[in-house]
């Protein structure tokens, strides 16, 4: 289904009618419209798994979860518009006997209009037809064209019509949400007039090439991309020493996870020289099964990447990483990918950053070997934006620098975890500096609504144009700031 | 003062070790920071305002009211960042019973980094060396690097040199603030790789073309640019029944206005066909006398748009506008610039809007008549995206379809007020579509702190690592949304 301008046109134009009406619609509305989009979901789980296993093979169990989530995530930005703090409401008011006079001000936050979604091949639920940028962007008002993924067109096709006739049953008004497919139409979309913000889950050259086009527009607009990230994980000399076992266990489990996909996947790992934790994790990861990646594609790239890792030489000639376990020459498309780990050192590191700190799509990690703390804090300064960045370490080291550092270049530190495995909530932040990101938002959790949105003030206004968030008597019961006071309803 | 590139190096090598230290300081100690900047321009505000004075011929009473604009906004952000909402604290506390569990998650803004800062010409104190830009990023925690304005290069030194004094009186860490000129250093500056994030005030092209810079380096860096906006201010046929003198000596005031070198000029007024209202307003206008302009380029250009505007044609070869009052044919360098009132026609805007709608830096403003509310709102929606918008309405008029179409053009809606003069408060919003702003913030007000933040969240740290804005007992006194409730201190 490769749509023509023409379509385009008109599906835009539908969607800018449509951010009218949705932006008019109260909050308790649009909650309506997401809670029937997830009950529709829930209703059709069995339908919409199948068809999603049948396309990316990611299996039935962790599908039904990521439906799930999906749904949850709907109902989590229900509920945070109708809490009420996403508008951001502030009123100062006029003070006619200060030097000038002040004014009525009051400022809240406005949906920004039509939105176009890009699906990642990887999340076929969570990120895709009606994943968080999808329902972030309908809860503040916001109409939404998605561009399907390739990976699982038939998926998508099917999630839209569920969510069509939920939101059409529900009420929303037409033209509030429409799907297109094929790289001629996204780029289309990127570039359309009527579409004011690009929300985008996918590669670093495929998204920096949308980001471009988004920022070169006659009005560029914002481009929400999440684009790739190494999630490098620190374990601490005391760290390997209490619990080297249970360390590698877990990093050969979020390491494999759903075959690697994951964009929190540990690219990564930083761990003292001179110990026998590759090994431990080569043991770790020996049972872990090839398992079938999303695409051909996919799966044609994943023993390039490796084979190119390996390539990889120091400037003395020498191979820059060993080849600690797996097989560099597999077919993943035949046999599905199976896990292949490599060690190298930081010194490699520092020679040559952007060969080694390069992502690998699939079931594979790097464990860079360091002399100390300065030895890893330089390295480190060279790793790119990520989404997550991890620490090991025992109960009464000292952490605080690394940590800094760490919160420098990524936007969640774990403790003592795994980076796969994100909680919808409202402390989540799924996003870090670029490339992981282009943007100060996250994709998930509840604040994701802010990319969506744009503020404007009213002076003097009367209150019957006023939004309800800003009327005096406060009747939707929301928290605002009056006079410079938080005050809650 | 022309930089070199070593020197540059020098400066945003120091920038960046000081944002570390800026980040690692208490909320207090970055509030006193700002009080005394404050205090110390306060304390020079006759030396300094003199020099303004020289260089920008803006008059004294002007610039005295300007310094104290920018040591209340310097004092505002110091509130701001002690209150605490800022930082944005989140908490959502682990739940192990959930599936999956859930981690324990602590999530808030912290500081970007080195942030580069482009002077406006038009607004020596507050929108230069020391104004918001500069103040609301080292309220965060950012350091910060100005770009001096050629049109006011002395002020700037003496008022960086003021800020240094101060800020390193009050014990801020040396590098936190420095001062640069010259356009080639200002390009260097936002493609420098350690600058994280760029603050601009002026014209759209000078704007644009930094826009593109920044959005087209390797690591692609957020471009807050405040670029042009043409105000436009709607008067109904009821209003003007009811007041039309008053209305026309407002705009007069209004458009004039400093020499009509506000941002927020009014370049723009939609009038009902058929009135005297141009009379009336070429009459509240002629005692205005002719004002220097701030540079003899800026004095130079002003006649040439006048006379861009005078020339243009309708498709049949009529003129498109008539010039009410006034002379295009002034000598603005010699005499000082003087108001120039144009009309034209809605129809004319239709056929061509990218002529008409044209921001003239300078005391001037374009009354469009328009017949009926439908041929309103079709020229309204040509009008680019603006800082402002007016609406001059009789009590018990219907405008709720008018305010709503212009609160999607502007970032502030006024009503029955005029656009110069801008509130620095909580509710403020400068900034609006562009070409007025690259972004979704305003860059004036409370608020403009978020342009210079990043969200970080922890996952399951450690208390002795967290920001005191995370733990667990809330010593800094703010307030947080803990499990999804807003909880005042």
């Amino acid at each position: 289904m490769t749509i023509a301008t023409l379509e385009l046109t008109a599906l835009t134009a539908a969607a800018t009618k449509a951010a009218k009406a949705a932006a008019a619609a109260s909050d308790v509305e649009r909650a309506a419209w997401l809670n029937a989009v997830a009950d529709a979901l829930d209703a059709n789980v069995t339908e919409v798994v199948a068809i999603a296993d049948s396309e990316t093979r990611l299996g039935a169990a962790r599908l039904t979860g990521e439906v799930a989530r999906t749904t949850g995530q709907l109902r989590l930005f229900a509920g945070v518009i109708t809490e009420g703090s996403y508008l951001e409401a502030v009123i100062d008011h006029a003070d006619p006997s200060a030097t000038p006079p002040k004014p009525d001000l009051r400022r809240l936050l406005k949906p920004i209009g039509p939105v176009a979604v890009f699906s990642a091949s990887n999340f076929p639920f969570a990120f895709s037809v009606a994943g968080g940028d999808t329902a972030s962007a309908l809860a503040v008002g916001c109409s939404v064209i998605v561009k399907a993924h390739s990976g699982h067109l038939r998926l998508s096709e099917r999630t839209a019509e569920i969510v069509t006739e939920a939101l059409t049953a529900a009420g929303a008004p037409a033209g509030i949400f429409a799907l297109v497919s094929g790289r001629d139409a996204g780029t289309a979309l990127v570039q359309d007039p009527a579409i004011k913000a690009v929300g985008f889950t996918g590669s670093i050259p495929g998204g920096r090439a949308l980001f471009d086009l988004a920022v070169s527009r006659p009005e560029p607009i914002p481009f929400y991309g999440e684009l790739g990230s190494l999630n490098p994980v620190v374990i601490t000399a005391e760290a390997l020493k209490a619990r080297a076992g249970e360390l590698a266990a877990g990093l050969a489990g979020s390491f494999t996870l759903g075959a690697g996909q994951f964009c929190t996947k540990p690219g990564l790992a930083f761990i003292p020289a001179g110990t026998d934790f590759p090994a431990l994790l080569a043991e770790a990861a020996k049972d872990k099964a090839p398992a079938p990646m999303l695409t051909e594609r996919i799966s044609d790239a994943y023993p390039d990447g490796l084979r190119a890792v390996a390539a990889l030489r120091t400037a003395a000639g020498q191979p820059a990483v060993d080849v600690v376990s797996g097989s560099v020459d597999q077919d993943a498309t035949l046999n599905g990918a199976a896990p292949v780990i490599f060690t190298s050192t930081a010194a490699n590191v520092l020679e040559s950053p952007d060969q080694l700190l390069e992502e690998c799509f699939g079931p594979t990690t790097l464990l860079i070997e360091c002399s100390g703390a300065d030895e890893l804090s330089e390295a480190l300064a060279l790793v790119p934006g990520s989404l997550t960045a991890t620490v090991h370490a025992q109960p009464g080291e000292d952490v605080t620098a690394l940590v800094e550092q760490l919160s420098g270049l990524a936007g969640r530190v774990l403790f003592d975890g795994w980076p796969t495995g994100v909680a919808v909530n409202w402390a989540q932040q799924h996003g870090g500096p670029y490339p992981a990101t282009t943007s100060l938002f996250t994709s998930v959790g509840a604040t994701a609504v802010r990319r969506f949105q744009r503020p404007v003030a009213y002076q003097d206004a009367p209150e019957t144009v006023l939004h309800p968030a800003l009327r005096e008597a406060n009747p939707l019961g929301i928290p605002r700031r009056v006079d410079g006071v938080l005050v809650l309803p």
